[in-house]
């Protein structure tokens, strides 16, 4: 099945990039020690987060999409790459979670909670840095590639536009408000796509030396896989399995998330009363919460999300088929239409 | 004079970034005028501080050392280079405003001034992200390069690795205290020179595929200049005529910075206990603030810095000496050692 051999290909892809960063890390983390304990506290803390783990999607898809273009030595060849995508995401989650006040992260303290404790008098500024810190080390990361330098500046180019896409997505989602689904899939487009599929789609391709049509017709297959990645995280934060998710369900309502589910939430009565009562109330009571999640079942925003989700990955698979790439390449991304969109947590 | 030779280049970069910058940053601000107006008025606010001023010393040091390494078609080769070190820096003084809580920045309102007019509700995410947005921007500038590859790559690492650095001097400054004057200086060469002179001076000299010994040399020229720059800041910034500077003398020391100067006096009773009686504090009298300034000098705080900032302009001077580079380009880049440690303001 396709989705085995993509998640046979991910398993592999992260075994390669975990190693990379450790042992990358270990130099950066001394470099910082020598500079004294602050900086190196700082390093650390962003080091750790990223070596915590993560599913490693991001470098997956850049490299299937690098042997989709028929790039020269396979997945092995732009493991940097990958790297720099996971210590950008580092840096994108540290000021996340400094601007949603977020303790916990992959399972562990965040690292705005790590420099609450270290740097008690300037915690904020302290993780506004250890995210900057990822930043920097991104564009580091990618230049330790060593394939033709011009198709590495494309994908330099690639990875400075995904950059600038991401976090006009954040402003989107923090300085304004989504008023319908519409508007919720702009953000995802930009917050989400832009640097879990679209980007690292595109960068792949342009490592490979890529035709521009080429680069398109992945990208085309790219977005729409992201907006469902995103919509599918949105199902989970409401309906997600509580025992699966490690948290329990309706998180997103307590947080006050104006997810595609409560906005179209808004034309049923009863069932916006319901996420009224909880939405934004991180005190809300299970009871009250319980209510709400099975009034936006019983409305049908479930239903409409979960078709929406389906009609995304269509699309992206159909532009698959438009792709002119391998039949067996086609298969392994045609497994992360199903990983991305169907997953559990 | 030498001075004037490099006067009249920085003018002349001035000129070329400014119009590549008003013109590309024309292109990014109609993007995100159509992703709402949130985003709009981010970017807006962003490219504006970028486009208000600044000497463009950094892109002139670019320049000047692309130049001095016999780069094919001169400073108007490497002009999106300079570009991205404007926007790099337009980040770091947007993140140093926030953590400063500084208002005005270039003779206006600074960015986190503006968002915290435009986004009351989230006036600190939209400062940071204000910042993130021209991290992100840099990397797009810089690719827009047309050099060979390779050596656009090559400084692709540079830039990675200045903004590293740049990032943890700024860590060492505000979450952690200097003790002594060389601990001030390991401050300013990552915080300042990083981004200054070592970092544009390195890049420029892989701009012009110069050999690892040349960039080696310059940078022997780059590092003590850009620590000799900050000494003369904060001279400036206590001693500074009111008039030239355009904000009151002793103004660091309201601030409450922990300068090499503060750090001189500490073994002078006197001098000690007037600085003790203003420092950090922003409502402190000005007759108190004229006493300090006052037994800063008295006590030889100020000749030490100053002999201090003669001394690395020497060694900046004596490693250019020693720089194998036409003679015409060490006129040039001499006068950098003059313009940027005798400035008055």
């Amino acid at each position: 099945m396709s989705e085995d051999v993509f998640g046979r290909f991910v398993a592999r892809v992260r075994g390669q990039v975990d190693a990379w960063l450790a042992s990358w890390l270990e130099a950066r983390i001394e470099i910082a020690r020598r500079r004294g304990p602050a900086v190196h506290a700082v390093a650390e803390a962003m080091a750790e987060l990223v070596l915590r783990g993560g599913k490693r999607l991001r470098p997956a898809l850049l490299a299937a999409s690098y042997e989709a273009c028929g790039g020269e030595g396979g997945a092995d060849a732009v493991v940097p790459a990958g790297a720099a995508l996971e210590l950008l995401q580092g840096y994108l989650l540290v000021h996340d979670d400094w601007m949603d006040g977020d303790d916990v992260r992959r399972g562990g303290p965040s690292v705005p909670a790590r420099m609450a404790e270290r740097f008690p008098a300037v915690p904020e500024a302290a993780s506004v840095l250890a995210g900057d810190l990822g930043s920097a080390w991104a564009i580091e990361a990618f230049s330790a590639l060593t394939l033709a330098p011009a198709r590495a500046m494309a994908a330099v180019a690639e990875l400075g536009t995904l950059h600038a896409d991401v976090v006009q997505g954040q402003v989107l989602d923090v300085c304004a408000e989504a008023n319908d689904a519409a508007e919720v899939e702009a953000v995802h487009r930009l917050k989400t796509a832009s640097y879990t599929t679209t980007g690292p789609v595109r960068m792949g391709a342009r490592l490979a030396g890529a035709a521009e049509g080429q680069v398109g017709a992945l990208a085309a297959f790219a977005e729409p896989l992201g907006i469902a990645f995103q919509l599918r995280d949105d199902v989970l934060g409401t309906f997600g399995n509580a025992r699966v998710m490690g948290k329990p369900s309706g998180g997103d309502l307590r947080e006050g998330k104006r997810t595609a589910l409560v906005l179209h939430a808004k034309a049923d009565p009863h069932a916006s009363a319901a996420v009224a009562a909880v939405l934004g109330r991180a005190d809300a009571g299970d009871s009250d919460v319980a209510r709400a999640v099975e009034a936006l079942e019983a409305c049908g925003a479930r239903a409409r999300v979960e078709a929406r989700i389906d009609a995304l990955a269509r699309e992206a698979r159909e532009a698959l088929a438009r792709a002119e790439i391998p039949a067996e390449k086609r298969t392994l991304l045609e497994g992360a239409v199903g990983l991305l969109t169907t997953r559990e947590r």
